[in-house]
C-alpha cells in the first residue's frame, strides 16, 4: 500500500512546490477507498483527497480506516488545515507513514497528535523509496538548499556545443523530450548569464501539462543580463512565477527589468556570486528541486564547490572534435577526479541517459529514526 | 553445427594472423566426430585438426562425413597442403562452409575442387556471422587494408589524460584486462610518435596466453623516435615480430634503430605519412586485424581520413575538466558530427564499454554470393 501512495506522490510531482508531493491511500477491510496526491501549493494536501474520494462512497466510509502516507500529516495551520485533526475527524484509527516530516513546523508534532487521540501511528516503511521521491523537499527542510540536478547532453568526446556556439543538435528528439520532463518536475532552473547571452533560452518546460512553469534563476555576478532577454518574459505569466537574478551588483537596477525579475544581491567570492550563498538563497525561496542547464563553467563551478547533488547526463553517440566541454575545471592530479555513483543508466532514444550521484539521502536518516 | 565452428574459430582469434581463424566441425551420423581451429600461421589448419581428431577414434571415421567450416577449404599449397585434398581423401561427403574465401588464390576453387571429386558443397549458413568474425581477413583480402579498430579510454567528459600528461588511471583494472584481450587479438597495434614520446608504451598483450605478441607500427612522419624507445625492444623477441616505423624520412637511418625496426618510407600528405598508404601497407604485410592505441591527434587524423573502422571507448564514470580531449579535430557545423552504429554497450567493472562501428560488413557480401 505505501508504494501504491508512492505511485500517486509521483503523480503530484510537477505541481506542489514549495510543498511536499505526498501520496495517501486509505484502506478499510482490505478494501482500498481512497487516494489521492497534494495539489498545486493551496490546495488539498493528499490525506483530504484520499479522505474526499472515500466519502463519496459514504460519509462514514473513512471510520475505522488506515490512511498510509508518504509523509507524516501536517499539524500546522498553513493555507491548509492541519490534516492530523482532519484524519483524526474521519475517524481513521491507524496512520502509516513513510517517513516523518523534518518541517519544524511539523516535526513529529502530526503524528503525536493523532497518537495523542487514539490513533495508531508508526512510521519507517519505505523509508529509502519514499526519502528518494522528497529528496528536493528533504534537501530544503535539513539542509537548508535545493536538490541540485545538472542535466548535461554531450556527445561521446564530451562536447556540448561546436567552439562557435552550435548547438542544435547533438542529442535527438526522445532526449530532448526527456529534458523537458525534468524541466516540468524542478521548482526552478538555474542557468548561468553566459547561456543567456549566447542562447538566450527560455527554459520553460514544454510540452507537458504543468500547474506551474519553473522559476527562473540566472546567475549573473555582474548584471550583465539584457531587458530583452527571453528569460525575463514569460509566454504564461500566470504560469511562470519569477525570474530570480543572482548578482554581486546593487539592487538599483531591477526595475529595467520588469516585473517578472528579482534581483538578489549576494556575497561575492573572487569577484562572483559565491555559490554556497547562492544555494542557500534558493532554498529560502522555497525551491526544493533546482535544474541546472549550463555552460561549462558554471558546472565546472559547481562541481568544484561540491554542490552538485546530481547529474543527468545525455550522450550522442557521437564525436565532435573540438568544441565547448562540458564541465571546466582543472584538476591537480587525476585522484581528485570527481567519481559520482551511477544510478540509472538507459538509452533514451538513440542517445544514452546516465544519472549519476554525488550526494546520497544518508542526510535524511533522521526522518525514519535511522 | 556452424555455430559451433565459429565458437572454435574464436579460439583461435589470438594466434593464426596472417591465416583467418578457422573453426570446423565434423559430423557423422549426427554425431560430432571431429573439431578444431586453425592453428598459428605454418601450423595445421581447422579442418586437418577436425581430421585428426577423428582419425584418433577409428582411421576411416571421417568416411561420409559432413564438414562445417567458417571459412571455404583451401586449395593451394602454402606453408599447408590443400585443405579440400585432405577431406577429399578423408572421404568427407559434404562441405557446408559459411563464406567462400575471397584470397585470390582459393576463391571458390576450394569448392570447385571438392565438387569435381562428388562432394556436395553449399555456402552462406550463419554468413553473417562468419563475416563478422572473419571481418580481418575479409579486409585484408577484399580492401586490400586491416580492419582498423581504435581503443579509447576516457572520463565522461572525453578526457584521455590531464594537461600534463598524467592518465593513469581513469578507467579501472577489468577495463584494462578488458584491452589486453583486444590486443592480444590484434596482429599489430598502431601507435603515433607523439603517444611513443610522451609514455614509452610497450603495447604488447599481458596476461593472456599468446603464440605471437601483435608486431607494432608507430606513425612517425618526421622520425623523431629515439632508439631507446621501449616499444623496439621486444620483452619476448621469439614472440614479439617487428616495430614497423612508418615515416616520410628516408630509410637510412634504419640500422640506427636495431634489428626489430623495419623502416617504411611512404608518400607524403601535407608532411606527414598519407594515411591511406599506410593502412595499404599495413595491409601488404598481412595485418588482419589492427588496433590503435594513440592520443587525440592521430585517432582524429584517422576519423578525418575515413579510415576508422570500429572504436572501442571504455568510459570511466568520472569527470576530470581541463585535459587532453580523445579526439582531435574540427567540425564546420554539426551536420558533419561523426556518428558510427553501436554495436554493444556494457559494463566492464566499473566502467562502460561501447563498441561503435564505421563500417558496416557489406564489402564482404560477395563471400556468401549477396
Amino acid at each position: 500500500m505505501m508504494a501504491k501512495a508512492l505511485q500517486y506522490a509521483a503523480l503530484g510531482a510537477n505541481m506542489t512546490s514549495p510543498n511536499p508531493s505526498v501520496g495517501c491511500v486509505l484502506v478499510r477491510d482490505q478494501q482500498l477507498i481512497g487516494y489521492g496526491h497534494s495539489q498545486a501549493a493551496g490546495g488539498a494536501h493528499a490525506e483530504i483527497m484520499a479522505l474526499k474520494m472515500a466519502k463519496n462512497h459514504s460519509s462514514a466510509a473513512a471510520r475505522g480506516a488506515t490512511a498510509y502516507v508518504t509523509l507524516e500529516p501536517c499539524s500546522h495551520f498553513g493555507r491548509t488545515p492541519p490534516c492530523a485533526n482532519t484524519l483524526i475527524g474521519a475517524g481513521v484509527t491507524r496512520v502509516v507513514a513513510a517517513l516523518r516530516d523534518p518541517n519544524p513546523l511539523v516535526a513529529g508534532q502530526g503524528l503525536a497528535r493523532l497518537a495523542a487521540h487514539g490513533v495508531d501511528v508508526s512510521y519507517g516503511l519505505l523509508a529509502e523509496q519514499a526519502r528518494e521521491h522528497h529528496k528536493g523537499f528533504l534537501s530544503r527542510m535539513i539542509r537548508k538548499r535545493p536538490w541540485l540536478r545538472v542535466k548535461l547532453a554531450a556527445s561521446l568526446d564530451g562536447r556540448i556545443a561546436l567552439n562557435n556556439g552550435e548547438s542544435q543538435w547533438i542529442t535527438g528528439a526522445a532526449a530532448r523530450a526527456d529534458v523537458q520532463r525534468l524541466r516540468a518536475q524542478s521548482c526552478a532552473m538555474l542557468t548561468g548569464i553566459g547561456t543567456i547571452l549566447a542562447d538566450d533560452p527560455q527554459l520553460n518546460a514544454r510540452g507537458f501539462a504543468v500547474t506551474r512553469q519553473p522559476q527562473r534563476i540566472v546567475l549573473d555576478s555582474h548584471l550583465r543580463i539584457n531587458a530583452n532577454a527571453k528569460i525575463l518574459s514569460a509566454a504564461s505569466p500566470e504560469l511562470a512565477g519569477k525570474t530570480h537574478i543572482l548578482t554581486t551588483q546593487a539592487p538599483q537596477q531591477a526595475d529595467a527589468l520588469g516585473e517578472n525579475a528579482v534581483l538578489a544581491t549576494l556575497p561575492a567570492q573572487n569577484g562572483r556570486v559565491d555559490l554556497q550563498a547562492a544555494c542557500l538563497y534558493l532554498g529560502e525561496q522555497g525551491f526544493n528541486l533546482v535544474t541546472v542547464e549550463a555552460g561549462g563553467q558554471l558546472v565546472g563551478s559547481l562541481l568544484e564547490a561540491g554542490l552538485v547533488d546530481e547529474i543527468v547526463l545525455y550522450q550522442a553517440m557521437s564525436f565532435i572534435g573540438q568544441g565547448q566541454a562540458l564541465a571546466d575545471f582543472c584538476l591537480a592530479d587525476l585522484s581528485q577526479q570527481y567519481r559520482p555513483t551511477v544510478i540509472d543508466r538507459r538509452m533514451i532514444g538513440n542517445d544514452q541517459r546516465t544519472t549519476l550521484r554525488f550526494t546520497d539521502l544518508s542526510f535524511a536518516h533522521s526522518t525514519s529514526g535511522e
